[in-house]
């Protein structure tokens, strides 16, 4: 039965290419304060990313894996079109991200180099994995944003099967829904429910272009946390003539 | 996108009936035999099992939750008809067991009484929870067979939403598949591609009426497991002698 | 340095009385939707608890073990009045719980049965745990309410060390801090800020002797989900009827 | 290679049948300050015990699984007789207990009913399983002391092989040589050196037999912890006067 | 007692040699297709390895620990020329490489340096640990491969004793036999059944360097998934007419 | 209540100034010797580390977090100058080290660029959290030795509370007490009782100078485990010959 659950908005390129300059830890924290508890996914980490490249953005298309069933499995690779991480992968669209969930099993390999190339041929942006990858070196080459829980050299048919494209999913402890807009950095990646991207690329300029700015500069001076973070009255009339001063709006 | 992988056997009530008389071990082993590696969910164990029921059999209804993701879980609540854990309890008919995967999370339960109460008046059989139950204490005097992977005070919106009804899901490392029979006792439970079904209850006849009696007889004589488990060639013949003169076919 | 964070609420002694008529199940969600998400302590469940009592209530006494540095061990043996755990012991009033951060530590046990019966003597609750019980079966002949993660032959001296009483302190995942009102039944234990517990007790009667009476009443005569939990517009127009009829307010 | 380290010191069955009457918590505690700190087996606790069986003892047998092969269990199987499993408990002599390292293998069990039932026969005291058991009601029947940390329904083909039969191993994160002593009642077990047997039970005696039963009538009477728990020296000559008076050597 | 399993096979230094140009994930996912599920160690990942060097291959030589016991390391440290760890390291051979079963115990290290250092000198290939190494610094500067769970400031004496080497162990959730052949890359290690050998090496050149070539080269030019990874009958033509062209055999 | 167990020996600057020649994991393995079993911290690993500084060195000033509820965290927030956290970080002095228990909370950061920027200004020596960063990479480019367990997006306020200054706290498994001495290197981090610093400085000189230098060279020319590691008698002879010959004391 189709899920209930679904995205309404969707996000334009253009405002998908301003959220790359806002960290992870950034967006996390806003949508915290957003009044969105579960956007940053524990525990799965750039294993491979670019040098050079500050963050990666994209549209998420979700996979779903389960233990494979050796029956079902057999049925499945018999019907080699069907075969849902072919679909979901051939699927992909530029500022697309693939996103993963294999309920953490870390006993196989789900992604290697060759599924990597073709992503990023298509136009994806990231591929992230709740569970491990295989054959990171030769990931590695491809020079393409891949975040997941660990390595293991074993592939799918070891222990899993697919089962669903763009059914809502867990990541790292959160939900991502089909058209989520995930931001992957250094720090990890965070799913962002589309209507709030907006807002977080306003809320992070304030943030970190001016005040994270200022307060640095204040630090290094010797500004004390009680008064600088967060700036008390007086520290904020400072800061607004310094905005003033430096030509910031 | 649907699934792709799926039951095509079924099963009837008087087969079911006769499965009642098979042990979850028996049937484990035989299905790793069978070539089903994964037919045991572990950790999954009878928190509450009514005094006197050997076993519950039934086929699977499947429900899947996934964290809460604020705004969505609002939409859902806003439209209750829609919530798909009460399609999913209201959909179950005589003989059926609701297996749920919230993706063995702790931190909230996912059933207690109310909802135990009604899926036993709509005839079905146990529930299965990869995750936590509540109200236990109530749960067990609705008398009826909740296995769980543990106890949490929350409910469900303290942390989840329910996103799927019978999609492939995962359940104590084991997919299930809706239609798959679920065979519990005390020793937790199983769930069984239903063409296996047949075989499984004739196998489990062989070893559970008369192998095992007799060997245990043979054991509480002083027989070594070196020529009797497995019977070697001169135990087997002893075995046949046995059964003939016992009215065994 | 002191602490900052602390309890200015009380509780009576005829409230605790009425909150033992309160399941930890049906406290905990009431206070997660008065917006309380962490009451309940994950994985701290009852191995003893006296058969016919159906809870335990009372006042925090918290006490924090750390790993025990064995210059520092040796200092507090030598000075045996001021050993933290017995300053808790024995500072234990009528109607108090005495709750036991060890960092869920499973590598010893932290109380024992001469423990639980000086703690029954001064009049308290129930002791609960996060981390390991010792002589469990002596624990049990004292009949006395004990809750924790788990059972270990080891004795204090074997890897912890006390430090403090009544301070802040971590248990099952929850915050507590002294003077918080715990609530423990078959289904573990929840920690109340003091000011919440009238609420609590208003909701859980309502809820408990009411609504839950009802609706089990209907679901036992076949009511659906969908019309009667939570009932609909039309449902609680018969449940009012009904209260009425039957003498509730 | 053969290993290095062993035990040079037997205990008389007479010693052994003293040691039932100490508990493991207390053993576990002696042991400590004897200076062995891996004593108790941690979260190996007793799965199926007799009723109105105290505790159970006796001299450790040793058997190690690992992580099937599949070449190597095929020529394991093919020579039956020298599958170390069955070698080792055919080999089971009066007052031994079989302890059990799967390397804490949770997926699938090594012991079933048949197992127990002979081991029992042959006067086996315990079986002590660091991984799963599999059809534990049957076990229950068996009405046979028998440890573990688990149940799964799997039997030992599914991922096992067993290789060595009287190493030293670990079980519950303690090493168990053969011939240690192996205490079990309700709250799990202890292995103990041999040589450390005679001064445990005489220990046990002073402490479980009179201290213990004279604080526990102090404590009835309102004694403090501070003066009576360990007994400061008014305590202790008020303690001595009273076993004096009460017949104690 | 012996153990029963064993390596009747062995491998050439030439076919070390061969093998060491195939990957890790290759030779893993081969196993699995050859039948063996449990090759690829979890978990055990490249803490030290030689920039530039690609692979380490080499014979199993295998060493266990156990928690150490007090009077046993005592007794075992009393007659120093036994203690078989060091009888491990100084039977290095060349072409041997060493892996350790502490149970993944991560509370002590067992290797360093030092330790590392002479295995090199004996002509040893890798360390495998699954648990700790100590003095990771100093390992990095002796540029020879460890692999291993994790770091460990301790030293062995702290919480392990060694008791056994060269018979069968667990190491990632995988058996190692000693004459196993260890295959280590950035990505991991996997334990190689010696008879496997010959035809990994030959299914690995055929993928990796031709297949997984020209694939490669057909993904960037844009080929799909679906008819050229596998290559379907038409992709297989071509993909032989290539060879051809290209002066492949 | 205050706590019980104190430091009562300082240590002076340049002590401190010594204690940077030594590696963390001969102060662990020393500390363990002299009868400190838990002194190195597990799990909590160097996360940003300047290039080309050995180590760091310092005195602990600690933080305790605890689970935030919700109605004293605003208490807190509405108090902010009494904020424990941000006290903490103020009372940093010339070669502090801030030492900070989270329970191991994996679910929000508590430490960011900003808060490292402070401390270093302030003459901090290092940050240890057991539990999470966020921001590493800002934290990255502040050039300042951080430890941690791991990563979170999330900030304090998402899920913690500050309770505590200068207690008695748990870090990685390990008592660190206000005034203890922590010296953490690219192996992690050990907590040193104050009056066993001037023990390890020397005992390690003696170590790391002279044995370890020693002892390298020797096995760079063959010399065997057996009669050099440690050395034995003739071996001590040479090592002494060695020493004098080369300006040793």
């Amino acid at each position: 039965m189709a899920y209930i659950v679904k995205n309404v908005h969707t996000v334009s390129d253009e405002l998908l290419e301003e959220l790359k300059l806002v960290s992870v830890s950034t967006a996390s924290h806003t949508l915290v304060e957003m009044g969105y508890r579960n956007a940053y996914m524990q525990g799965i980490m750039p294993l491979a990313f670019p040098e050079g490249q500050q963050s990666a953005v994209g549209r998420a298309v979700t996979l779903r894996f389960v233990p494979l069933r050796e029956d079902l499995v057999k049925q499945q690779y018999d019907t080699l079109p069907e075969s849902p991480h072919r679909e979901a992968l051939e699927s992909i669209m530029k500022n697309d991200v693939l996103v993963i969930d294999t309920g953490s099993h870390m006993e196989t390999g789900v992604v290697g180099d060759i599924f990597t190339r073709r992503l990023r041929y298509l136009g994806g942006q990231a591929i992230i994995v709740d569970g491990c990858v295989r054959d990171l070196q030769r990931i590695k080459q491809v020079d393409f944003p891949v975040l997941a829980r660990g390595v293991h050299g074993g592939a799918i048919p070891r222990s899993l099967m697919s089962v669903g494209v763009n059914e809502p999913i867990r990541c790292g402890g959160v939900t991502v829904i089909p058209g989520d807009i995930i931001l992957a950095d250094r720090d990890g990646c965070v799913a962002i429910p589309p209507q709030c991207v907006e807002e977080i690329v306003k809320i992070a300029r304030a943030h970190d272009e001016l005040e994270e700015r200022w307060i640095k500069m204040k630090l290094d001076e010797g500004a004390s946390l009680h008064t600088h973070y967060p700036p008390n009255a007086e520290a904020r009339l400072e800061f607004e003539q310094w905005k003033k001063e430096n030509g910031y709006a």
